[in-house]
């Protein structure tokens, strides 16, 4: 390749950019000379100059933009494609001196010596604070180096015979047939792109260009049936003759990328198998399709928080949940402000179309609850400053009943009403859904976190095989149970103990008879009482400033005394699990019998449910028997006089390196396990969720300390190790241990192939994951194929 | 073997309770027939049938206690032996009619039965509360199971022929040569235990039994050169025929343990080698003769707490650190008691003779504190309830100003003034050391932790040979400083910050170099900033009272909004350690210059420094490659201009698990590593020390369900495994890898082992504990020979 006569550089990745190289003082005498058309050799070079200027010499364009309002001053026109050949000439010269004033050095005329400087202006972009934070956005890892092409050069602005434009072969965001794109006639790409000029739609190519549009679709034709998918292309038409300058597989919208899917599967020429095509599906394109999207094209981002739960959402701003139950009594749409949310502000997350927080990260309770509850959700958006019922964030104030518009997908936080997309899952999302569960049949199932009756509906109607972790804990929240919890912690005597548990059980005996009915005939794991008891208490320091200002009552006090009992520096590693099993064997006991008697009634009525009781936060084998025997005894006692056998298996979490590294005696007292990744994940690292994933975890990724945020994607080589070797040594002892997974990883696509090679069973995610899991399951089977 | 006859039944462990088997109503009218003497065969069966009745049949002695008392009134005697014949006979019917009243059956006549009866009670006594509580005090694993021995029975009061007594081989308490013991004529082995008559001492045995003296004399020596170690023994004359009944090593006080050691590598018929006897000695024996012991015979315990640093301390209570700052002042001895202690107690426990505290576990503040500085501290007593400027405890009230005894060792609060044994270590303790260090030469040396220039003279005068730790936290927290680290914490500017580290720099400075002049030529490793930045800032709940009673000055509001944006829900796992780096790069930067500086001051006067610059809390190769980075240029920085080149190392702490994983990423970037164990201990339980020792872990070791406590001992199967793993994978990379423990696992002589089969260079513990891990080290060497 000779680069005197002019080559395209493309930088890759979010850049972009082209530059066309070579051109210098003598080649562009030549051009004017064999193009006989000066205006269009100098603007040419004027052009190069002034990128190269700021793209490789670091040059701020002001000077260059500056200079050609003069030129066009000086000419008499309002047009750039008016300035004269002339005047273009010596703008050239003027250019040239803006590069040798800032750099020191004269423009450089050895084309090779301008290509090196392309080429390392390139590499050393990679590094750039847009690109890094464009690879920590897209999770795009940090040691993967650039590449950089260079090809010849042709020339879309040489006169009207010439043309520039982009095609994709399908419509990218419908996916329907037919070629989709925009052209201009007499410009290059950056014009195009630029958005000065209007485009032409591509259909209307053929009235300028006849022969090259059905050289173009015939094109089109044969790179689809090439690479047999969609593909993006950028053309350039120099004098009449079409050249292709790039392709690649065109980027879709969810429900064009399932419509593309399943239509290839269909056409003789392409005929995609159902394998090829689920792996056309992502786990985004399945998200956009189930939930609304913002528009956010020219809305003002006033803050960027964490996209925690994907999905649009419209309303007015309250920051408490009282009032936003209220508003959404009066029948407004709400979006709830929190700092940060707790169990007390459920009622008013409830009610909420979305919710957004200052404070907190991906794990955060809002960032949870709304997961769990497929609602939008931003979290930790540290731009936002709440002062009583008004909040300030870019410089905007937002007051109590303002409209907000937040993208739980994105992040973002918007002010005033954005529309919305609608959320309508194509006919072909059914289907592509068909054609992973017959892949992943028998192979790995997909169940559901959840803890209600109402819950497990959803989650089946989303396709889950069962539940994977219902949580007794939120049970004892309510507001009509939290009273009979406190008492059983205040007990002063067994026998108050005993009483509190005794109402207890009843509570949580109708709370698993509707989950064991809305899931019948399918698994549903449930935990014991996991959280440290001081959830369940108020917060001491409420209580030390009442105590200060107004005295406690004799309850208050009481329940202080309680609360300072139970405080804990390190709450995540007390005395909670199985540990607090331990201290209150009672508790356990009690919701064994609960949920078996529960089951009973179930079976009594001609129902199927089959249980899995799972002890949290084992340690060691000897705690896991000795939790295993106060189940089995409960089992025993409260299926006393049922008939046919009942479908009862114990098991444990798998959440500290311990349990982990000693599955091999773990398994010894289980039956199943399944592994804790979000604990995990917190153990191996030390990170406490809570409070390092607002503060550091940005800092970590935007500097490759982290590849990934770990709670989001599962970190392969050190708790992707420990799940490892947990199913291993598990499966040594007891080949026929089952084995899931119900940690947030449960819905990542990534680590739901880590637990496909670890030998899972099945995973277990929030329902609105559901979808996503089913499809990233098969998805991970297939890859595993030869 | 024929139990007709009699038979001695003991039951081995703490128990070991002797029970002469086979007696009857038919073979006792035998034994009166055959001996001749009533009173000696009923009162033998009488014995019997209250020993048997109370410990296999579980029949309370009070009933037998007093039925004695009313026989001995009906004969109008005082003493037991007095008792005739004729009511002796009717006693034992009796004692029968109490058996059957509260078995429902017969008291048992066929010998077999007895036997059988005896041997099952000694194996349901394994599980027996006491036994269980034993186990857990000594370490024992519960599932070793016990044995039971039968051997024939003879009768050491028969007649004034007869009798029985306990021999040592030497002295137990001092070690010289030459028996040792008592004996009582005409009696049996319990009355000698039992302390109702006065023994006589064993070198008056001559005088009684001339040719059983000499006979025992013969014995004992074939003993001790059979053995080749001081033998107990327990004998009995049976109308003057000597029977040994049991020999096995003697207990031994650690004077004696070192004494007897030395002496019998010198004794030409026993000839230990130094090897043999440096593993007669254990680390209670020289945690004797290094700690002063409290004499608790005759003492009223009112409380127990951990026995967390050895020794006895006798002092006056006083109840905050200035008040006992105050009275030794003054002169007094003072015991310092807090419900727990912190940072801001220092002044006090520094003068207290001891420490006592009733909460918190062997890792925390208290304990740490005082085992560092080798002064006795029980903590963790549960029943100690401080009101004010008293407390209670076992139902004493001990007012401020009363005198009080505390055992480091054992964790029992006494009353009053106990005598205390002094700690004179005798000549011998020097010899075995110097033998232990020969044998670790080149293969493993210990290190201690310590944190200021007079710690680490301490250190070395105990034999460090290093500093393995040395945090420079608490060079944070001394009263002039916390202002200038306040001040950095609260920076608004990068000028603020930088001017607070700047002065920061200057006063560590002056800390390294006393360090580094005590340990001048022996290597220093230091630890950047590791504890969470809110641990420098007051308490939240203290500032939020204040906030709400009396208001805040404007600087107690800054300090409150750091407070509170640094305030953390699990700062174990929070922002600490190598994150604070990454937050505040400034802040290591600055460290490593400081320590840098003192060591090119080191060098100008002639100074041999060798420093090892450590990283906390690492989990990835990236963050180490990071904390490196800024390391190097901070050593050029403080080292230009030095002469000769400078001894210095980058290191990591390997404290998370997934560091331990990743050892052979990080070992990329790190030149040693320093396992810290504490920390690996907590995130591969998920056990919070400060939470789970007080609370739970007593519950955990009688249960069995931790055999160890493993803060004390590390867990070998699982953080074990992690330390393994981690030294494995980190020299895989760098074959020349140092690596070393820096725990309290490093004065603990079987986790030594471990570190020493996982190939660790050197072990790092607190300066008292410097002796103990010195012998462990060589015996943990000596172990894995073949």
């Amino acid at each position: 390749m000779s680069v005197r006569s002019g080559a395209k550089f493309s930088m890759p990745g979010m850049m972009d950019t082209v530059l066309n190289l070579g051109l210098n003082d003598e080649s562009v005498e030549g051009l004017a000379k064999q193009t006989s058309d000066e205006r269009f050799a100098y603007d040419s070079y004027r052009r190069f100059i002034q990128m190269y200027g700021r793209i490789v010499l670091g040059v701020e364009g002001e000077e260059f933009d500056r200079l050609l309002e003069t030129a066009k001053e000086w000419d008499g026109v309002t047009a750039d494609s008016h300035v004269s050949p002339d005047t273009l000439r010596r703008l050239v010269l003027r250019y040239q001196d803006v590069v040798a004033r800032h750099t020191g050095l004269p423009f450089p005329q050895d084309p090779w010596r301008q290509l090196q400087g392309a080429v390392e202006a390139v590499f050393r972009s990679w590094n750039g604070p847009r690109a890094i934070a464009y690879r920590v956005r897209e999770r795009i890892a940090h040691e993967l180096g650039t590449a950089v092409n260079v090809q010849a050069m042709v020339f879309g602005n040489r006169d009207d015979n010439s043309g520039t434009g982009v095609g994709f072969t399908r419509d990218p965001a419908t996916g329907a047939k037919g070629s989709y794109g925009d052209f201009l006639v007499n410009a290059q790409g950056e014009d195009v792109v630029a958005g000065i000029r209007n485009t032409e739609p591509l259909s209307s190519l053929a009235g300028h260009f006849p022969k090259v549009d059905k050289e173009l679709h015939a094109i089109f034709e044969r790179l689809e049936h090439h690479y047999r998918d969609m593909c993006d292309t950028e053309f350039t038409i120099d004098q009449g003759k079409l050249w292709m300058l790039q392709t690649r597989a065109g980027k879709r919208t969810g429900a064009a990328a399932l419509k593309m899917a399943v239509d290839m599967t269909k056409e003789r020429k392409i005929k995609l198998s159902k394998a090829e095509a689920l792996q056309r599906i992502t786990a985004d394109h399945l998200d956009q399709v189930l939930h609304p999207q913002l528009t956010t094209h020219n809305a003002t981002v006033i803050a960027k928080g964490l996209g925690a739960s994907p999905g649009g959402a419209v309303g007015r701003v309250y920051f408490t949940a009282d009032e936003a139950a209220a508003a959404a009594g009066r029948g407004e749409p709400v979006i709830l402000v929190r700092s940060e949310t707790s169990p007390e502000d459920v009622h008013g997350m409830i009610v909420a179309q979305g919710i957004l927080t200052a404070r907190g990260g991906l794990v955060s309770h809002a960032a949870v609850v709304a997961r769990g509850w497929g609602k939008p959700a931003v979290v930790g958006a540290e731009a936002v400053r709440i002062t009583g019922k008004s909040f300030i964030a870019g410089g905007v104030t937002i007051n109590e009943g303002d409209t907000l518009s937040i993208d739980g997908s994105t992040g973002q936080v918007v002010v005033g009403e954005v529309e919305l997309t609608i959320a309508q899952p194509p006919p072909e999302f059914d289907q592509v859904l068909e054609w992973a569960d017959e892949i992943r049949q028998g192979r790995m199932a997909v169940r559901a976190n959840a803890d209600t009756g109402a819950d497990a509906k959803n989650a089946r109607e989303f396709g889950a095989e069962g539940i994977g972790l219902c949580r007794t804990e939120h049970m004892f929240l309510g507001e009509d149970r939290l009273p009979i919890v406190r008492e059983m912690i205040l007990a002063q005597t067994p026998e108050q103990e005993e009483a509190a548990l005794e109402r207890l059980r009843e509570a949580q005996k109708a709370d698993f008879v509707d989950i064991l009915e809305a899931m019948d005939g399918l698994p549903v794991t449930v935990r014991l009482l996991d959280p440290p008891l001081h959830e369940f208490l108020p917060r001491t320091e409420e209580l030390a400033i009442k105590a200060a200002t107004q005295g406690l009552s004799d309850e208050e006090r009481a329940l202080f005394r309680a609360a300072e009992t139970w405080h804990e520096f390190n709450p995540m590693l007390g005395t909670r699990g199985v540990r607090l099993g331990v201290l209150k064997p009672g508790l356990y006991a009690m919701q064994v019998r609960a949920l078996m008697e529960a089951a009973a009634e179930r079976m009594k009525v001609g129902g199927k449910p089959i249980v899995e009781v799972m002890v949290p936060l084992t340690v060691t084998r000897e705690e896991m028997g000795l939790a295993r025997g106060w189940a089995v005894d409960a089992i025993a006692e409260a299926t006393r006089g049922v008939e046919g056998p009942v479908d009862v298996q114990i098991g444990t979490m798998i959440e500290t390196p311990r349990a982990a590294l000693r599955a091999d005696e773990i398994a010894e007292e289980a039956d199943f396990f399944s592994f804790g990744t979000n604990d995990l994940t917190q153990m191996t690292f030390g990170f406490s969720r809570d409070d390092v994933e607002g503060r550091m975890m940005v800092a970590y990724l935007e500097q490759g300390l982290l590849k990934r945020n770990p709670f989001e994607t599962i970190d392969p080589s050190g708790v992707g190790e420990l799940v490892r070797i947990g199913a291993e040594r598990g499966r040594r002892t007891r080949p026929d241990l089952k084995l899931g997974v119900c940690g947030e990883h449960g819905g990542d696509p990534e680590s739901i192939a880590l637990f496909a090679d670890a030998g899972l069973d099945y995973v277990s995610c929030s329902p609105f994951r559901v979808p996503i899991a089913r499809l990233a399951c098969a998805q991970a089977i297939l890859a595993s194929q030869p």
